[in-house]
């Protein structure tokens, strides 16, 4: 074990490892459980690669989404999941969680941790079309969850259709069809009563 | 709703969340509880992002690499997963396998079904680097947890470290660094009483 490199990235990967045990607010599509980042972050990026071909951007990097959206909640090891409809906890949310990302990059190599601190960094700050859409697809999976599994997480914290919308907004500009896609889904969510 | 190949990706979206479910034998690091296919997926996708520059194969195709891992499970969702070390239960297992294929891809947009078939086949004849890679760190990845978490899963099957070793082949093949390393581990693991 004389490679200072390799270990270094060995214990980046044990300690993301972690990540299987950060819950989120939304349900699986079955409704049995809650999902982890882990698994949100896997779905997210088997999802990119099928619904690029829809994105508003022209020449989006396809092979850079892949990878933001595989580490854009690693931030989230040392502070966990902050829900998107609680006002009260995102104040600050930032600043924890930059925090976490020195921690957590930090294990890395240098080269590499400066790579991944980028990624992480271009995705929050939503300017390129890589952050958008990975920004939109991020916010069109739990929809999807949320919509299949009959609002559970919606109706259990009591949201409203037009906060869901005003949360939804990336997704449009990510994809004019995925967009009105989602638009039906809100819809037909608020007719079956999962959003107030 | 009317776009008839984003509601087949959708399709396919929503069924493959079922990989959440499907476990694996191995335990996560902490040795808490074991871990499931999305979740090895997502660690792996990971993982060869880091490690790729320690491949044996030059001029590795990494956006293939990271698409291949991130499906190469999604033929268990019909099947479950099947232990490596369990003989009986592999006798079969690629024809399963292949119908579990035609099954969960074939809900894809025909374009999209015929790119992850064939990823996936692929990944299963272990001819191209990208395979071979793919295939190396797929048992790379279980051996780090099996490791960190004092051998609970070797030790619970009764498993020789002969056998691990046998198994490991394709990390040596896939990068001579990381083959070193693994052997250390595992010379490590039967020291401290983790394999027969």
């Amino acid at each position: 074990m004389s490679n200072q490199r390799l270990e270094k990235q060995v214990r980046f990967i044990l300690e993301i490892d972690k990540l299987k045990h950060i819950m989120r607010q939304n349900y699986l599509a079955d409704g049995t459980r809650k999902e982890n980042d882990a698994e949100h972050s896997w779905h997210l990026a088997v999802m990119v690669v099928l619904l690029a071909e829809h994105s508003s951007y022209k020449n989006l990097d396809i092979s850079k989404v892949i990878k933001m959206v595989l580490i854009h909640d690693l931030v989230e090891l040392y502070v966990g999941d902050t829900y998107c409809y609680d006002v009260k906890a995102n104040i600050g949310k930032y600043e924890r969680e930059k925090e976490s990302a020195k921690k957590v990059f930090g294990l890395l190599p240098s080269d590499q941790a400066k790579e991944f601190t980028a990624l992480w960094e271009e995705f929050e700050e939503r300017k390129t079309p890589e952050a958008n859409f990975s920004a939109g697809m991020d916010r069109f999976q739990p929809l999807l969850l949320n919509y299949t599994s009959n609002g559970k997480s919606w109706i259990e914290h009591d949201i409203p259709q037009s906060k869901v919308l005003e949360r939804a907004k990336p997704i449009k500009e990510s994809s004019a069809i995925i967009g009105d896609y989602m638009d039906s889904l809100i819809k037909d969510a608020a007719d079956r009563g999962y959003l107030k």
